[in-house]
């Protein structure tokens, strides 16, 4: 992204360069890295921080507003004060009280879609909430295009590599999550020597893992070791809706005694890229982003 | 079944149903339920009883001999002695302790496909030990063959039958098990409104439908009701790993606020009718045997 003041659309480039950016931050510390990605690339970023899930320390540092996740109009007003077109939503969101909600007239529509949007959810509701903001005349832009380097890149990240046997294990994973693309089901699968051990539905990444975890501490899955496969499913909305992975993965993939973590390249986001590959080389597992054609033509 | 006197291999019937059919035995009562289902066709039934399995109150009044699991080639005497030239291999078998297992030569092989072959394990083991019997000499036999009765028929069981919601759900849940079926993963999901919540790999049935129960008691699932649909794989040896439910089945849709429960009808093995019957009515769910090309009809 260096090429922003060069090459033929460096005119609505520059000028888009020159409109601020509207985060709406949910918890941890990816909101940060998006606007810390704005400001290296000389693009002002407003943070729009929900209450009781931003970091109120770190948003302190930006330009905010803080909003309740059920002040859809607020929002609006607020971005349209700050002259923010472009709106990304980032971050995590714990399910809220009725209290913490604090809806105002516009959230009535929209919550559901909120909720589900920050948690992950149905395809469809993400598709509408993108909707309901670009009828409201902003563009909904994902995360890793104001900020390509949160995504997981090419290659391992720690010291570990995967091995044959992982590799296959790999490509198993991604075709399986290939095959399950039409059912919007969840985003991962554990597999372990040619064998699928966990596939992630509703339950999320993190408690697949746990379960993993105490299958095997209860003798009920024979096999060691196991890779973690993540892709994006196959019609998903990437502006609002690609996986993630952080250190909370890490530490989750270890306890469940897998040997590694591997992800489609440039397609899942990672928090804590830092943290990520310092628990990895601790815990002695490999973390590697794939690309899909690669690894089948090893078969 | 009443036919085995009538038509053109009334020979070959007459003469199998005089050989007896040996049942090697875990727990529950789908061993007792074969062996009643032989006595009704005039077949002879020996039960090889698994020791820590089978019910010895139950066992007591059938012809029997007690074997430990690793007892191998202690199993293929006796049913060489008892003429039984047919094998079945039906009910539950808890993972046993090294004690336990009083392993005898030829067992050493074949321990591990065994213990697989009880839990419900990889299709290759499975067919691995089916192949190991018959390299001895035996016809490893479905227990639906012997006792068609066991197998889940047509249609509602009990009092309640799915709306058309459910059967939008159990059609969505068939194509996922049916796309997902040359991975080998497990024989069951869990849909809700039109979303997979559950998939079931190395956790078992039992365990999917505790997860989902967690799950919405911690609101982390917001649609009500749903249908835990089941079928064999598409690859799966029929013989000794059809898929089965029972009582406990019931009560753990129930625990998960499932509206009931779709097998494919003739294909899944059902212990205990009677009370799987009361236990559906009492909880106001319905257990419903399916055919998948009619079900896909209505769509």
């Amino acid at each position: 992204m260096s090429d922003e003041r060069n090459g033929q659309s460096a005119g609505r480039l520059v000028a888009r360069g020159r409109v601020p950016i509207g985060i709406v931050s949910g918890g941890g510390g990816l909101p940060f890295a998006v606007a810390d990605a704005a400001a290296r690339r000389e693009r002002r970023a407003v943070l729009f921080a929900l209450s009781g899930c931003a970091d109120s320390e770190r948003v302190a540092s930006y330009p905010h507003h803080w909003i309740g996740l059920g002040q859809v109009n607020r929002l609006c007003r607020l971005a349209r004060q700050e002259n923010c077109e472009d709106l990304v939503f980032i971050g995590t969101v714990v399910r809220p009280t009725v209290r913490q909600l604090r809806l105002d007239f516009g959230a009535f529509a929209l919550l559901p879609r909120l909720v589900a949007m920050f948690r992950g959810g149905d395809d469809h509701l993400l598709s509408g909430v993108a909707a309901f903001f670009e009828q409201r005349g902003f563009r909904v832009v994902g995360a890793q295009e104001v900020a390509p380097e949160i995504l997981v890149p090419e290659g391992a990240l720690g010291r570990f590599q995967p091995s044959k046997g992982n590799r296959s294990d790999i490509a198993l994973g991604l075709s399986l999550l290939h095959a399950m693309g039409p059912f919007d089901v969840g985003q991962a699968v554990i597999v372990a020597e040619g064998r699928v051990l966990a596939v992630e539905a509703a339950e999320g990444t993190d408690e697949m893992l746990a379960q993993v975890a105490e299958l095997r501490r209860r003798g009920r899955i024979r096999s060691s070791g196991g890779v973690l496969v993540k892709a994006p499913k196959p019609g998903q909305d990437r502006r609002i809706d690609l996986p993630t992975i952080g250190p909370q993965t890490l530490a989750g993939a270890a306890h469940a005694g897998l040997a590694g973590i591997a992800v489609v390249a440039r397609e899942v986001i990672m928090a804590e890229p830092e943290r990520v590959t310092q628990v990895a080389d601790r815990e002695r597992i490999f973390i590697v982003g794939i690309r899909p054609d690669r690894i089948e033509r090893d078969e």
